[in-house]
């Protein structure tokens, strides 16, 4: 039972569920309805997708993570940043507005439902973590670019769509002179009024004696109250004969029951962008869901989140839907709004339900304009051009991973970007590991303590040679370490014997152990003696599998003040018991570095 | 005129040069020519070229190396891997036989020379790093196994052509029928004497009185001795009436200019080819020039080695030659030979400069057969399965790289391989450090030391939880270090502080910065203050370009006994006083471990 409960949380959460908590959720789930219905039409929109499809990503996918997932207030659904790589995955397979793109987008939601499913199934959540903080930043911020400036087409009302940020703005320029007055005037009205809503419209509720909490909710329904005002004035002023463009016959009723085809050569061809959408929704997913969880002392489990997202997106495939997975906003509403179990979400999709069966004749007026302004506005709050600052002061290599994600994703498309971002990190990571920080170390008066000559009083003797590697000895760093303790002992022509201090390494691999053999041969025939202190407990496992050990010339020692008191017992003893000056660490640090050691 | 000797170490060695050092030279590259006649030959019909170029390759390039490299005892030339590399490659553009092929060979040692030129300007010889040792070990024996297969076409006098290993075997299997007998037997003749003379043509030599260190050179003539004495089978039987493939005609002379075509389409193919000639023969020569240099404490320059190479491989392309690269067993004979600088290889570039003048019209009647059996003989004496087994027993994951490299070479072909070795170390050592090994800590009675509490006898206080994090925090294990420190918490009802040891991190990239104020704010909200102990200079000074040290709940203490010693102080000091049993490092490691920690 308990393991079932495991795979289907419901029946955790479900055993406990009380009339407080219905009525809770359900007014959590009211204004999310409300915020969902503008945001799934545009979704669909910028996916390429006929509207109606967002609002069927919005019904069965809910109710699947329901029961699946372990997020309480997650709110699952289209969201930004997977619908422009739904565009760009189908639009290279499938032209837009054909029964073969809709198609497309169901397979491609599957697929990414089955790959989030196995992952999940092999505990494989951690390649998520393989999208380092700030490629997911940059990512963000460049898609979040890359979507606003893909939706002023729609607001000048002219066709000028492009995967990339060049390619969008010729064709804007292009399209400038075509642009349709009355729609512009429309868009631009709804993007002012929006932003104006995020900042503005919360301080005038208050000020009409809203009380502070429903006037934060309340000002989440600007779109809708955009949707609301623009479709009276389609219909009053008969815009749509002057040309404003507008949503047109949405279906009614509730989603049809699709069958993704079985198509070989289709499946092998999105594999993978389905891959990366799943990766992508999930990271943001599970990052949102965390954040939240952690507020309120509760957690979640992210390889069962992955199980979750994976049934949201087999349910969308089944139910004429696209790609879905946790956003950002939408999470946050809910949680504000007091959301307390993942029932919410369903009674979320009951609303959306409700609203495909009786709202979409009133959505035939809705101009595109105004869903465009929506997306606009919703994914301009997603960019993050001041991390690039903070970053830049924080860590170089880490810059560097966010600018390259940040100008391949603008300059050359959202997948070349983020595979980009990920390479990049990775290589970076390798780079910096590749040449270790080494530091000769002494005794710190008074103390058992040894630390870097150059940056602390210490004590040294001329022939014991104190190391300390500052990584851990892996391949790409295996070489440069036989290097530096060539080049310390050429330096130092009375050392007898040389300390490794391994407190910092956490693991040998077979190439570090090929140079640790290496530099204990070539240390042997010039007459010093390798020792090793401090190494921890699994490397020493490690080493003790092969011949390293016994063969070794000097020994291992369980603290590097031991060895030095075997090595060099007078030194040692006299700067166990000379008295130390009161050091400060937070002082001591940052201002007194004599010199950056490399 | 010191940075001009840099460039140029010629300049360095030259100006020293002697008549000791010239005879010593001289012997050691008139050994090395007899050994490199037969091999350069057979190299060449390897990388599917006429022999003559094998030649050619073994001139100029041998010069260039000798002004530009830093190996006193490296011997450059044709290589093994490199010509099945070369094979796979220019097989790729162009029909073996072809003037075509030649002068696409001509254009990868063309573009090999320029990269590793440019990466020896750049510095960039740490590339080479990331092929691990277990991947070059696995490569190494993986395409002997695959060269030696492709020669048996040549001892069965069949054609019978392939790039892995299930071709090759197949072409073999359908071509048996038509083996000719006499090539059969001269094939088998030769590879027999060739293994007998790798072992006990020594013996046998000082048996008859040659003295040691003659023997052991002389052993090496070996090949020389089949090729001669097949040549005379050959025209002495007439084997050639009999279906034995003949070498034919040599061209006689010297090496001719030739001008690799700007072919920009040419180059953009073969580019990523010579990409990895340049590496793996890079990687190759370098630990082959530093094993050498080691054993007489001489030191090379790798970056320097890059420029040697480079211009060697220049050298060839405009001389008729094909890429080259320096080589094991040439390097060691030339090293036992007693070569004192690279004045050698130039000695030995007019060695076979001599040869290719007058030896070529004896070439005319050798078998095939025998090259053949030269290659064999040669590459499987670097086969070792046995490092299977040896880093079987030390790393998994090791091994993991290691048979994956193996496998995918046999099965996939090299440059597959060695792609997927270097893809297979990297990923295998993301995974490895994105679950790090976290200890709980306590004091070692009558000590300032804490390890940790599963392997050791240690006091603890219940009010501070001491963590040892045993790796860098960045971004493939940011959550995890959340994860751990969450659940170490919840575990620990009493805990009031908790200090997170950081001995052992050598790096924080912004993701895990990112992680740490995440850590740090939960545990605020439940009353619990986050301390550091032992963050070290370089971290420190990272960690001070953010505002997380300013934000800090705890303090950021210079050992951890200091810490311990502010936080739970009547602890701490019982723990001082207090007697200590002995402690022998090297037994307390491997058989006390209560449990193994994850």
């Amino acid at each position: 039972m308990d393991r079932l409960a495991g795979y289907l949380p419901v029946l955790d959460w479900g055993r406990r569920y009380d009339r407080q908590a219905f009525l809770s959720d359900g007014l959590a789930a009211a204004i999310v309805t409300i915020m969902l219905i503008p945001q799934s039409l545009a979704y669909a929109m910028l996916a390429g997708l006929p509207p109606v499809v967002g609002l069927y990503a919005s019904i069965l996918p809910l109710v699947a993570y329901a029961v699946f997932g372990t997020s309480r207030t997650l709110a699952v659904g289209p969201v930004a940043v997977v619908s422009l790589l739904t565009a760009t995955a189908v639009g290279a397979v499938a032209a837009p507005g054909s029964a073969e793109y809709v198609t497309a987008a169901l397979t491609l939601a599957l697929l990414s439902g089955l790959i989030l499913f196995l992952m999940g199934v092999f505990r494989l959540g951690f390649i998520a973590n393989l999208l380092s903080h700030p490629v997911i930043s940059g990512f963000i911020t460049a898609s979040g670019l890359l979507i606003a400036a893909s939706q002023l087409q729609h607001i000048l009302g002219v066709g000028a769509g492009g995967h990339t940020l060049a390619e969008i703005g010729g064709a804007l320029l292009r399209a400038l002179p075509e642009t349709n007055l009355p729609t512009l005037l429309v868009g631009a009205a709804a993007t002012a009024f929006l932003f104006w809503s995020r900042s503005g419209l919360r301080p005038a509720l208050e000020r009409l004696g809203v009380t502070p909490g429903a006037a934060a909710l309340l000002a989440r329904t600007g779109p809708v109250l955009a949707v609301a005002v623009s479709i009276l004035a389609v219909v009053g002023l008969d815009l749509a004969a002057r040309g404003v463009a507008v949503v047109g016959e949405v279906p009614q009723g509730l989603p049809p029951l699709s069958l993704p085809p079985l198509d070989p050569a289709l499946w092998a061809t999105l594999v993978p962008a389905a891959f990366l959408i799943s990766i992508i929704g999930f990271a943001e997913s599970v990052s949102v869901a965390q954040t939240l969880a952690a507020k309120r002392r509760q957690s979640i489990r992210p390889d069962q989140e992955l199980i979750g997202l994976g049934a949201a997106n087999v349910a969308a495939a089944f139910s004429g839907g696209y790609p879905v997975t946790g956003g950002f906003a939408r999470s946050v509403v809910n949680f504000d709004a007091g959301a307390e179990t993942p029932a919410a979400g369903a009674y979320t999709a009951v609303g959306i339900a409700l609203a495909s069966l009786f709202l979409t004749p009133l959505l035939f007026h809705l101009p595109t304009a105004v869903l465009a302004a929506t997306i606009i506005v919703a994914v301009l709050s997603l960019v993050d051009l001041g991390a690039l600052r903070r970053t830049w002061a924080f860590s170089r290599s880490d810059f560097a991973a966010m600018a390259g994600t940040i100008v391949v994703t603008l300059g050359w498309g959202v997948e070349a970007g983020i595979v980009t971002g990920v390479a990049l990190s990775i290589l970076l990571h390798l780079w910096r590991t590749s040449r270790p920080h080494v530091a000769v170390i002494g005794q710190i008066l008074g103390t058992q303590h040894f630390r870097n000559v150059l940056r602390h009083d210490v004590v040294c003797t001329p022939e014991v040679l104190s190391l300390r590697i500052d990584e851990s000895l892996y391949f790409a760093n295996a070489r440069a370490i036989e290097d530096v303790v060539q080049q310390a002992v050429a330096e130092r022509p009375q050392v007898r014997h040389v300390v490794l201090n391994c407190a910092a390494v956490n693991g040998i691999d077979a190439s570090a152990l090929e140079s640790l053999e290496l530099i204990m041969h070539r240390l042997g025939d010039a007459g010093i003696k390798l020792h090793l202190s401090e190494v921890k407990g699994p490397v020493m496992d490690r080493l003790a599998r092969s011949d390293f050990v016994r063969h070794l010339t000097g020994r291992v020692f369980l603290s590097h003040h031991e060895a030095l008191a075997e090595l060099a017992p007078e030194t040692t003893s006299r700067a166990d018991l000379e008295a130390r000056p009161a050091i400060d660490a937070a002082r001591t640090f940052p201002e007194r570095p004599r010199r950056r050691p490399g």
